[in-house]
């Protein structure tokens, strides 16, 4: 995305950004993935504050792309959201955000705001399910060190990453105050908090972090105070009124709880959709009757698994503190259980088309149409389409790929198709629908489909409609996942 | 609860009834206790029939008792729901009900409605985990049976126990078909239904059966017309329609899905609650936070467990109808580790009670404040306050309980108190809020406690406001299940 009115006159050191904004109150980002670099766009465009914003990557050669792409004026994530296109308009405009990978500018920060990834490396076995996993904290806590390194000893922390509980009482607090004694400096004018973000790629990317409810708290009154009256600068507070809770552990907690309560709610249905399968069952009808109860409008529709970055490690972050941070001894099982099942279902929907398709897949074409983990939406992290395509390529299908949001597919190295009758000219023999992109279930997508020869066409997701599947077995073979005898 | 136009006059025989409701069709309801006597209610005041009704239970000493209960014109279970009593006299008056435990009555019926129960056998170790769990279909099998050696051939059979999905294919249409074959009748006029209820006892006892949603399904197109069109004269369909699934499987899979969902959000907050306590964390705010956001609004309150005849059995009937019904060969893992855990929970909110009382319970008096399942209602069965009671007796407590709701406590053989005063005038020690009937979060119970000498109150459910635990606290030690250092 590059902006119309970019100039490489804005280009400034850090240096001169700092002197050009030294009346400014500066906010530091650190982080410039799918989280801080859009956090950067919702502070630099404050909608009760003038803030000077500094992004910080990592000094690395991907980190140094993103803040380069950042300064010449290319926002470095696809998204559907105009919204990002019109603010970092508005922020180049003003000249008030700046991206560097110095620590220089950790020394001249009111604000940090930690952005940064903190990963579970998982173990499984041959079927996918999940046999151990890790948590180490070693790199989050460099980056913490690195804050205590150069901050002043009265900045605000405010940690947005996704934490296991108990992290920023019994880690940050202690690593911070380390860092400034070390230097010589007091230890109690410090603020520390944490509020989650919520962030959901995709065409509401800016509201769901500057209009949407927000939990925080500090590791004292003052801190929460601090985190309080910042937040209310950025986000809209009026209409999604904040909440604070008791401490840190109970923000750092909710976080990995509504996570865990989702992926545990997503595998629950995963299980349900093998049994269904077992049964001849029309598992999407049994869920729309259900979900008539109130109390059980929240239930899942079935699916080809769970991906993207939080609902696939935060349930493991949750059990790893439960043991190793907050001074439980049990894990939480039903949490690490749904991991597993999640994990496994992607196999499952490739052993579905295995047994229903009963020729061997080695040489046959197939078409995934869609490698995101999300409708429309670009993000492919953790998708449960790359599993799947493994799976696919371990059987030898000859594979191609269609996703109008991924230019590129980094985990599987492919560059996927973006006119899908260009995709079908590959002239495949099986069409997986893999991605709930709204556009497969256009009028337009089924006649493209219909002008096809003859194919099998597999819907993973429920995509559809009853009506849409009578009309395509006019000349097709259509599957679908979890809809029983169908 | 006697009628006041009670008439001896009244009690016919059952030739007697059959002879004056020769013209009406009949329709039988096997099983007559929390759902078949209220089912019984429902259909002898057909918003859009004209029905004679015959309830039959067992030939043994407690169905003879509900039936003679119910002809003598005292309905056999306490309910706050006023529409009991009003439809129990409108049904008097009619005359159109009549009770019998002589299966005779199977022969007259032209729709059997199955109410029986379909228990589940657990074994658990001393902590209350499971171990292992048994399902028998005998006893239900004998019921069916019975309706075979008697029914016409062209009878509507509409189960609606909750049963292992597969029963009404693959064990009530075999056993039902083999019993006319034997009696040399055809076998292809009947027909067999399964349309499971919702139904919850309570204050809107009546409605959760007549006004809300259902759903249904039949062995053949047939049976599900059939059952429609009876489904339609009984149920207020105009606002809440029905739904037809695709087969018996279908409607099975979803009552058992839908109670395994509620357990298993029930026990992912319990595992939740017992990480909050050991970070410190109120887990009711945490909870309050996140169910702001509309896909988390289902997330359920900790408490001191489940309790109730199908939340604590149905997911188990579902995983070993999975294993033995339906030709699959994995547990529902979900499924069988959310009723563990739950049933675990009594004894842990009782060692909670023990740490923090820190003496020995030996000798020392708690009352319990409600024994059922569920506040406001009478419902005893499988209640989470008896295996806690339990805890508490093995520990050799004086235990008293209060109950408005509850004259005789079956499971314990004790008799609740009515009245709060008497209760409170067995001076306890520790006075334990174990059920939510709304009485205890009174101004007027917080004036009778705060009247007492002091005392440990232990609210095991969250009942009390954070404004009442205060002014409680001015007299009174407070602790509370799930809030952490509150």
């Amino acid at each position: 995305m590059l902006l119309k009115n970019f100039n490489t006159k804005n280009i400034v050191s850090l240096e001169n950004f700092l002197r050009i904004k030294k009346n400014e109150p500066i906010v530091l980002v650190q982080g410039l993935g799918f989280v801080g670099s859009v956090m950067s766009l919702v502070v630099s465009n404050a909608i009760n504050g003038n803030y000077a914003v500094i992004g910080v990557d990592q000094d690395t050669e991907s980190g140094r792309r993103t803040v380069d792409s950042l300064n010449v004026g290319v926002f470095p994530i696809t998204a559907d959201d105009p919204k990002i296109h019109q603010y970092f308009e508005e922020t180049r405009k003003r000249g008030n955000f700046y991206a560097t990978v110095d620590t220089a500018a950790y020394a001249a920060a009111d604000i940090i705001i930690v952005d940064i990834n903190l990963d579970v490396h998982k173990t499984s076995n041959e079927k996918n399910a999940l046999i151990e996993y890790e948590v180490t904290l070693a790199s989050f806590i460099v980056a913490i060190k690195t804050i205590g390194k150069y901050c002043k000893p009265d900045v605000l922390v405010l940690v947005e990453t996704t934490v296991p509980p108990g992290t920023c009482r019994n880690v940050v607090a202690p690593t911070l105050k380390a860092a400034l004694e070390e230097r010589g400096l007091p230890t109690d004018q410090i603020r520390i908090g944490h509020s989650y973000e919520r962030v959901m790629p995709g065409p509401n990317y800016i509201d769901s972090i500057q209009s949407f409810y927000r939990v925080y708290s500090g590791i004292d009154d003052k801190s929460a105070d601090a985190v309080e009256a910042f937040l209310k600068t950025i986000i809209r507070t009026d209409e999604y009124p904040l909440t604070r809770l008791g401490n840190t552990n109970a923000t750092e907690m909710a976080k990995v709880l509504e996570n865990s309560y989702r992926a545990m709610n997503i595998a629950f249905i995963v299980e349900w959709s093998r049994m269904a399968e077992e049964a001849g069952v029309d598992l999407y009808e049994v869920v729309h009757a259900i979900r008539q109860r109130p109390t059980h409008s929240n239930l899942m529709f079935p699916g080809i698994g769970v991906g993207g970055y939080c609902l696939t490690k935060d349930p493991l972050l949750a059990s790893w503190a439960r043991q190793h941070l907050i001074g439980g001894k049990d894990k939480l099982a039903q949490s690490e259980i749904a991991v597993s099942i999640n994990d496994q279902m992607p196999r499952y929907a490739f052993e579905f088309l295995e047994r229903r398709y009963s020729k061997p897949l080695d040489g046959v074409k197939v078409l995934l149409l869609g490698a995101s983990y999300r409708g429309d939406v670009g993000d492919t992290r953790f998708s449960p389409v790359e599993p799947f395509y493994r799976c696919l390529k371990s059987a030898q299908a000859l594979i191609n790929v269609h996703d109008p949001y991924v230019l590129n597919w980094p985990e599987t190295g492919i560059a996927p198709f973006t006119d899908l009758s260009d995709a079908l000219g590959t002239e495949p023999d099986i069409v997986v629908i893999s991605t709930g992109h709204l556009m497969y279930q256009n009028e337009k997508t089924i006649e493209t489909l219909l002008a096809c020869q003859s194919l099998w066409i597999y819907d993973t997701i429920g995509l559809l409609s009853t009506e849409q599947i009578s009309r395509l077995r006019q000349k097709h073979t259509v599957i679908v996942l979890g809809r029983g005898d169908l």
